[in-house]
């Protein structure tokens, strides 16, 4: 694996493993703590907290916590976010054998390969028909790298992509809702289950990806199976990661960032007449959302994220709580916010214009947000949101512990450590 | 609900816990236990088998135990096995509450109910795509079923459906192969978790199923959610279950049922030049593995089903193991079966035309097949087939204590009672 994928892989899990701690304490996981924590043993860690799971609900919970702020990764190309199903399944294995650094970072990148992979042969009908992309694919990636760690054999690892593919799940319709990271969580544990079943020679069909009465067939009208093998070992998915800037739908930044330039320049919320964001047809698909009454919900609106962003300055996890969605200021500027979509318009870009109660018109074209393959985030932006999201949860000096670690996790002789570092004190 | 709808609920918990039994210690069982057991707590039965495990994998376990013979009964119109992924869950939570037998089989009549709908409306396109619809449709019975027990608000049902929405598994592919009982085990675990996690409020969107972007339109090309409330409370998808006679897939009985007519008469398999089954296009699409390997795979094999009911006299669990299907009579009398399918033929009927080496030419139309709705099997049948499976793993007199109380379930204060009964001693 070039030494580039590697180091894209490693921005990968800095930049998820801030999420995962930033998202430790959310009521979602909570929620998902107290239904399963009875029937567990405590096996593994969850990241964050100082309750400890069996390695499967481990898997789910850390799933959930990496996702429900919608501030991980993405794959544009599929928008799959492939870290969170893959690396919460890898922690959870790293706790129940001794696993490198090196080897957990293949298997890392591998899961991603994977599952990035199943997402182009599928994209863009699976996704258009309703599936959430991330939940369906996402447990073939975690599937195939659990499997790495694991040491299956050939036999055994089609067998777990196998069982994998009858475990893929998750419908849009839940975008705004617990059940989103939830997708999430149980790709993770779902991709591990079908790796530890496969060990012990459970065997499913041989073709139930590609084969008749597949999966391919099943979740797409036109499927493209070459996707999964094209320049395998050549290209590298992972290497199309970017990273977020904005704690809410990716297809909702180019509008941030075009608000947040205005506001830069003097603009203030109580000036505005109107805002009107020009993007593509996506951002009202999927955040067409106008009168979100959660935090989960303001996620998927792009009235209440350009208002928000006016107001306080930021689009991070404090502006997507039920606290910041029912503010009167920003309720107030939301209903002010107006949204065209044209498909000629990027997904990585908007237009914005502004109307102010004076009759001025400030307009700002946002060729490609930030956080995007032309406008990267850089080590020292990971840097500064793993420090904002894991303070959240961690003592300084132990959330600077794991940010090193994390920046090392190709050196450490034993990921488990990686894995207790990150646990909160009892 | 009436009485005529309990009184077939009862028969399909006697036929269900009877295919429980007789499949608990397949290879499928042993393997997924292997799997699983060093992470659970032991907190429920597993039938048939000393071992307990907590709530979520006892049913995962259960539920893989009753479908891996292919025994289990029927919902003709969708070809969903609807006690498979429900009583599993059902009887985890007994031993985790008080649950008296009239609440337990009301709780399962409704998880057939939501089941069977759910499969109406998706079927049949769903189907046609490759989805197993066991698998799919059966966590949103578990779902409600768990969480009629779990005493949820209206509110947290909505979300256990909706988290439903999202669990839901499973491609046809995997016919042959042990992730088929697999799909009913996760169905009947999933829809358990779902209920577990609304009962701590856990969300979901509230239009999973029929909403946009929901569950229906991901997964059927022309889902009819009207459905799954006609003549709610008035008609009863329950009343349309029925058992099988033969452990395979059910549209092979009546070619079953034609070749054992004619051993009866006394056909014989040394006289046997070939054996022409005429039958519904199904037979082909489901069971035209013409070499299986497996036992799993006999019982999807029109071929080896039709020999091993001529050689041995029926088609039962022991004509469905690894060694029956290499067989060297079975297999030399398989290659001597012809299948032509015709879409004029009801799924229920065969005809089954037999030419032997000395130029006789004998003949069965079989109209409905013995278990289908015009021919269904008696509770004497049932019995017979109750006693014949658990009789494999449980002691005569207590295999009779658990049909005792499996016909009386409706009265028992404490169902976990039956679940107990059923384990198999240390």
């Amino acid at each position: 694996v070039p030494a580039a994928v590697r180091a894209e892989a490693v921005r990968s899990v800095v930049n998820w493993l801030g999420c995962a701690l930033g998202g430790a304490r959310h009521a979602t996981c909570d929620r998902a703590l107290a239904a399963v924590s009875a029937y567990s043993t405590p096996h593994a860690t969850v990241l964050g907290r100082a309750e400890r799971l069996d390695p499967l609900k481990a898997a789910f919970l850390n799933g959930i916590a990496g996702h429900v702020l919608d501030f991980d990764d993405t794959h544009l190309q599929t928008i799959i976010h492939p870290a969170g199903p893959v690396l919460p399944a890898l922690l959870a294995l790293a706790e129940q054998q001794v696993v490198r650094g090196r080897d957990f970072l293949h298997a890392f990148i591998l899961g991603v390969e994977v599952e990035c992979r199943l997402g182009n042969a599928l994209y863009p009908s699976h996704y258009e028909r309703g599936w959430h992309i991330t939940g369906t694919c996402g447990v073939f990636g975690a599937a195939a790298a659990a499997g790495k760690l694991l040491g299956l054999t050939e036999q055994q690892l089609v067998w777990a992509l196998g069982l994998a593919a009858s475990e893929a799940a998750g419908v849009k319709a839940q975008f705004g809702s617990m059940a989103k990271s939830f997708h999430v969580g149980r790709a993770a544990e779902n991709g591990l289950l079908a790796a530890l079943l496969a060990r012990r020679d459970f065997t499913s069909s041989e073709r139930a990806i590609e084969g008749r009465d597949g999966y391919l067939d099943a979740a797409a009208s036109h499927p493209d199976a070459g996707q999964l093998v094209k320049n395998l070992g050549r290209s590298w998915e992972m290497s199309l990661n970017t990273y977020k800037p904005y704690a809410c739908g990716v297809v909702i930044h180019p509008a941030i960032d075009g608000v947040l330039q205005l506001r830069r320049e003097g603009l203030v919320a109580d000036d505005v007449e109107q805002i009107s964001v020009r993007a593509h047809p996506l951002v009202l698909r999927l955040t067409g959302q106008s009168s979100p009454a959660t935090g989960l919900e303001g996620k998927f609106s792009v009235y209440h994220s350009a208002a928000v962003a006016l107001v306080r300055g930021y689009a991070g996890p404090k502006e997507y709580t039920d606290e910041a969605v029912r503010d009167p200021r920003v309720v107030a500027l939301r209903q002010r916010v107006r949204l065209r979509v044209e498909p000629a318009i990027h997904e990585d870009e908007a237009f914005v214009t502004v109307t102010t109660r004076t009759g001025r018109t400030l307009e700002r074209h946002v060729r490609h947000a930030v956080g995007s393959r032309d406008q990267p985030m850089s080590n020292a932006d990971l840097e500064s949101k793993f420090r904002q999201l894991a303070g959240e949860v961690l003592p300084a000096a132990q959330a600077a512990r794991v940010l090193e670690m994390a920046w090392n996790v190709e050196g450490l002789s034993d990921t488990a450590e990686l894995a207790r570092a990150a646990a909160a004190a009892k």
